[in-house]
């Protein structure tokens, strides 16, 4: 029996994690470092934080909390941090959260004090601790952040400058992150030598100061200038007299995850030179010239569906039309005890629009398929409210392996596409037709090659050694 | 000085409150009525309640609470709801919001318990009051659902049958209304002589009973029928023999609220026959026809103006793209301290999409204006990212004059448009031209004649007599 | 099996409600009423409300809420009520509260604004519900408070003056009550015929005004001055011209509450005469005289039983010593799973020390006994801590039969005394001996005469005539 | 101008936590270490937190959080908790407390999990951190508990067993400490070598385990037998097999802290073999010899006073009332804005009762005058309830020093005493006349050698070398 979604976890891939740091010469950089941060709120909803370096205090401090950016952070709240320099921080977890969870990590060294905001994953995150452990440190909240801290902190104590301490500390670790942290008022970015996980840089108005963040939509929202991505294996410091860079590793392959241009950033956000929103126009032509299909109207799934179905409209020459409607005001669900109710509670949040898809041939269009359920509902949906066929298309090829790297899909038997061929996943979801876009395609259209890209979730194979996995270099020694 | 939005009031027309009836053989009809109203949540956000018949207390139960129905409902509150029948509310108000105001409102009286819930608004309300109270009734909230309540109890204390003096009770009312109520276990729905306020008709599945919404989105969500929509003047029971219709009021003048078409009514519902995004699509393309403009791209104001902007782009031919973003975390803003933040604040709902403005004519299309301050923040927002051109293009004649039957817009001085020409209103938001549709374009897009609708905010003229202002009669003697 | 007591309610009589007037020349009354309800806050801690005349909107304004009177007002809601004169309510309620029902009441008529805090019991409510329903009249609570709104509005519309109405209204009451009420900007108390509820006259400091509350520690609070009590049946008018009385009722019979004197109001208070410490006091001297007791020390059941075991201690020549401390911090109690917890739990509010009662002949003085088991838990404590002996005495006669007219113990069958001889009672709380006041002794001691008291819940024989109930009159033919 | 006390702070000492061990046989454990919190609450309201060892997680699991332990803890979250052993804390901070900063702490480290509660203060917390920062440690909280772990971890890292690493870590220790602590499943209960904060031992009914508390009311509360305190310096390990004593330091001076009878602990409490009631009625017994007075009737303030006032009572033969009553229910109180109604709000927890007072010498009794603001109010009360003298009479010596040892009293200028004469102090609180006992009357009244005390705060000499301070031993050498 397939499971039902909603009480297995959520049926799209789930983002972990948003950073940005900022330097400025505003009386306070806080208030800036929130704006920055609501508009990095879709990477993560469960909590948020925000250190800055207080020079009355002569000391970094922090406030943190559960929820919304905008329901942590207060006027007053943000009044008690002063400064002008920060980092902040928006946090995701499937695990129930507890305040202390929360980042921007704080700790107070004999190198004075560190303060680290993570996105991403380090996939010798145990290895580490065990190591540190040994050598005497206590965890407190277990996080790999609290390593990262410790190996700093154990260089700058071993007499190292800053800078060498902290490449020391980033040449231990493999994985994916995007790092926002400062050392006492000091305030840096990081990237990892693959730029898996996204960073850009900016200038603020009036050439107040600089920010690096996640996306760059969060340097829109403050007004700054976006100049360009920290590169991969790069660390820069934000300072008065300007971006201090540090190419802290030879520049080597890159792996890019291709998730960012498909679904997690901001339709806005433009990711190491790409636009994610014409990235997903392209993959939708493309996939409209790979995989046609003679129909009556488009449908976009709302809202992460719309760029891919505008692109597959203009590849097409079929017209799109809003289709299904979305009900923006189902937040909290409550699990109903009979199931009548429960299928109309799984059912409430998307709705067709009766005039668009009765007696039409429809082309659904969506970003990605994980475990299938909401897809299956919603081509019932459209065949209740008339549809006379339903064709579904996908901007992305089938994800079929876990990802290690910073994206909540960690089990393979979630997803609807492993180990079953296209047509059985058809068959599943109730489609007349389905097809994905290859993943030549999909490189094609998002103009980078495939050994640019971290594809692990769709070829089983990863651009960093994982255990029990394969790697991009196996591959590319076979294939190429 | 032109005021900013965010301190007075919203930039949109806002609606006032959804009602739903269920009259049912499921065991419990709460859980029912709680997904209608979900469906029903942009409606109204303040408070919501639901009233049903225990057949063990044999009387009317309620409950009810400030916030959206998913806050103010939990599984063990909708177990307090006993009962196959009863009626729900989703309330909006602009004043600060206490409980005992959300409805249903309840009242205990000789002839039974009686339950009331009601979109819009009486125009002869104080006189009602006024009259009631003379007569000895005292006002425990001040409403006009009292004031229905009482005149019903009277009538039936006087002696008449529940349905005449539900007839003769509604006979006293002037102004607008779909109401659902209850007369100890009577389920009912009525709608004002001349339709003003949608109210819709349905079928349980399985034909296990019937219910009466605002609009057609809570029969979806419930996998309800649409049979009809209640015709105005008419008083529908839901009883376990089926809907018994009574005809008050001899079917005269009808003046169905545009603005449901417009904006109010989510796009899947249907209105009297109309379907809401249709009726947008007919009239972005009568715009086009109307106000044509040479421009490169055509881009909806989201996610309002998306299906006029799709109808324009057909008409015009110049293809639609989603050349703003929204960020849809931004619910809860402060007012920050000092100007520049302020300004940050305001924009952080919306960022355009570079690729698609830079260089480019853009068409903006949204379905109203009422302040003009946000518009004229979007049109600078483009220009900031590049656009060469902005043209406006608004799917509803410029709003000059107050409603006085259910909307919040109440105040001739909030209206840009008020004494103000099209050309002056284009400088104030600062766009390179403005057009509006025309009143006539309206009528032809919406398949409806002038004097069927209520055009009272864009003509100044209203179909019921209002102090101080023009009726609608008056213009059909002078201008037909 | 006798029953847990922590599981079916209290195990001491609960008093109902609270109520203040004020008419005053401060600037703003309401935060004088606010002091006022905390120090009444004892009669009830549900629900606390504040309504004052605010001149600038002519009409009365309120201000309700659930829990204690610090808890529901905040400054800033206090300024939400302006205006030198006002009413005020806390609230006791064993049902489950919601905001509606907490007082006072405000209702709208034709004869202006009725608002009105109740404290006690109507025993003629669901007649007078039923009559004025039959006139029209609808119940929005049920509440006894709607009814004497409708009879003093009806009698106002009737052309009565506003006195004359009132008086006419509170005529139709029977049972107990002290009201503080308003009609528009009149500001009024009124107490019962038989003067069965408290309620006294202040003056405030400088002759600013005057003041009428339940207990006279509300007038302590604010610096007022104890002029008087509202006499039984007297109604008052506070004036800027002074106190004006209207006695609405030949002075009959009178029947104060013995149990205000031995348990409810706080022991500073002074009631109709008799401070209610000293009155304590005197009831336990009395009592060490009726049922003398070879003994060691002389404990008290903190803090209840405090006055009267000084009275004990002097009356016997026994030392008191403080041999039971409270945990001031457990409020909330939940059910725990297992019964080595729940025992755990019951017993935690109350610890012997262990000095003052190892090897001791103990005497545990306390005011009342309901169920007993508490009771039949602290002698046990008691023993476990070492005690030789434990005697028990209590300042007030067995409680056998309910109370109609204002205190929360109305079902007989919850009285440990309902049925059973001391004897049996003193088995079933396991002491060496039980001895109550007689209800001759606590005449002498509380300085009234047994025909001016209310002993309904001692004797079962009511003042008033209730269903099914013996009345006093019978009894005073028989008797005496 | 003397400053207004709730402005400021209490007008008492604070304590600063409790704490509690156990090992049992039970299920679960966590159940009995939040009853023993409850019992302990007194000692800290800001925060309560408890750890438990999981054997199914092999770890130390934790809750914790701001507030009341009957709000922290529901049946929900104590289930969270399992297995048989546990510690538990309750906190009070005067800072403005973040739920980080609950206790117990939790550290994972290579030689395992440790969870730490503390009551009391390290005099060398500062150089400890230094030092161990040096080593490479990072600080979270920066708390001194981060100390103890360290110390703990890195021992057993350096190959010492468990006790000899706790034993190295405790004897780097300077200052006062009662520890609750665990190392993976071991639970451990310390306390200083001086015997400073209390910590008694109890065994479970049944032989079912065994529990330490910092009081033994934690023990009654749980049906717990007080077997002995822990001794200054002893380590205890409570074990299946029983309590292992390791006595980690040579038996030398010790210095009980004097407060602890006078004020802090429980009047039920036994500490060190002596019980607080007792202990204070002998202070108000000699007292009344070495300060007697003429006068009328004792008074109490409620409840700190009350002991004391017992024993005075008994020492000058004058009866004993219950003059003053306290307002329960005054937990929260706003700051009001006009000078008036702050008058009113800082007297409006304790009310004279007029008939004792009235007319009379009072002798009005507490336990310690720190600010002098709340007593001078009183003595106002009572000569404005008509009282004709009123002399005070305090149960320690006059508060001239801070303590550095675990009571919130840090700075000299707040105490009233501070560089006054008892006769300037007479003034400020307007008293007829004022009394401490005496150092050696304290003495003699605690059954305690002044050099087996801390009496830093009323003689300024300290146990204890601190920085700028005497210490016991100068006065000792001069003195004795």
């Amino acid at each position: 029996m397939f499971p039902e979604v909603d009480e297995i976890g959520p049926d799209k891939p789930v983002e972990k994690c948003g950073v940005v740091s900022i330097f400025s010469r505003y009386e306070h950089a806080a208030p800036y470092i929130y704006y920055c941060l609501r508009a990095l709120q879709h990477r993560g909803q469960e909590a948020a934080g925000i250190a800055s370096y207080s020079r009355e205090r002569e000391d970094i401090v922090f406030e943190k909390g559960l929820g919304l950016v905008g329901e942590v952070f207060s006027p007053d709240r943000l009044e008690k941090l002063p400064g002008n320099s920060g980092i902040g921080h928006v946090y995701y977890s499937i695990a129930l959260s507890v305040p202390e969870n929360a980042q921007p990590y704080v700790f107070h060294t004999a190198s004075g004090t560190i303060a680290l905001a993570h996105n991403g994953i380090l996939t010798n995150a145990e290895e580490l601790k065990v190591r540190l452990k040994k050598k005497g440190h206590g965890y407190y909240s277990g996080s790999e952040e609290e390593s990262v801290s410790y190996l700093i902190s154990d260089s700058m104590l071993a007499g190292k400058s800053m800078i060498s301490a902290i490449k020391s500390a980033l040449s231990e670790l493999d994985g994916s992150y995007a790092f926002s942290f400062m050392v006492n008022d000091h305030v840096f970015a990081a990237r990892d030598p693959m730029g898996i996980r996204p960073l850009c840089l900016g200038e603020l108005p009036d050439g107040l100061g600089y920010v690096a963040a996640s996306e760059s939509v969060a340097l829109d929202a403050i007004g700054a200038k976006h100049i360009r991505d920290v590169r991969p294996g790069e660390l820069v410091e934000l300072t008065e007299d300007g971006i201090k860079s540090y190419q802290l590793f030879e520049r080597g392959e890159i792996a890019h995850c291709f998730l960012e241009y498909v679904y997690f950033a901001r339709a806005d956000s433009v990711i190491d030179g790409r636009e994610a929103y014409r990235s997903r126009m392209r993959i939708g032509w493309r996939l409209a010239k790979e995989s046609p299909v003679s129909a009556d109207v488009i449908v976009p799934v709302p809202d992460s569906g719309r760029a891919h179905a505008t692109g597959f409209s203009r590849g097409s020459g079929i017209k799109l039309e809003e289709g299904l409607m979305k009900n923006r005001y189902v937040a909290r669900t409550f699990i109903m005890p009979d199931q009548h109710l429960r299928d109309i509670s799984v059912g409430e949040k998307i709705n067709p629009v009766k005039s668009i898809v009765r007696g039409k041939r429809v082309v659904l269009v969506d970003d990605s398929i994980i475990r299938g359920t909401t897809m299956k509902r919603i081509v019932k949906k459209l065949r209740d409210a008339g549809a006379k066929e339903v064709h579904v298309r996908i901007g992305s090829p089938p994800v079929i392996a876990p990802c290690y790297l910073g994206i909540d899909m960690t089990e393979r038997g979630q997803f609807v596409a492993h180990g079953r061929t296209v047509e059985e996943i058809r068959k599943i979801i109730g489609a007349d037709s389905l097809a994905y876009i290859s993943v030549e395609g999909l490189m094609e259209a998002l103009k980078w090659e495939e050994n640019q890209m971290c594809l692990g979730c769709v070829t089983g194979e990863y651009p960093i050694k994982i255990k029990g996995e394969k790697t991009r270099l196996q591959r590319t020694l076979q294939d190429y």
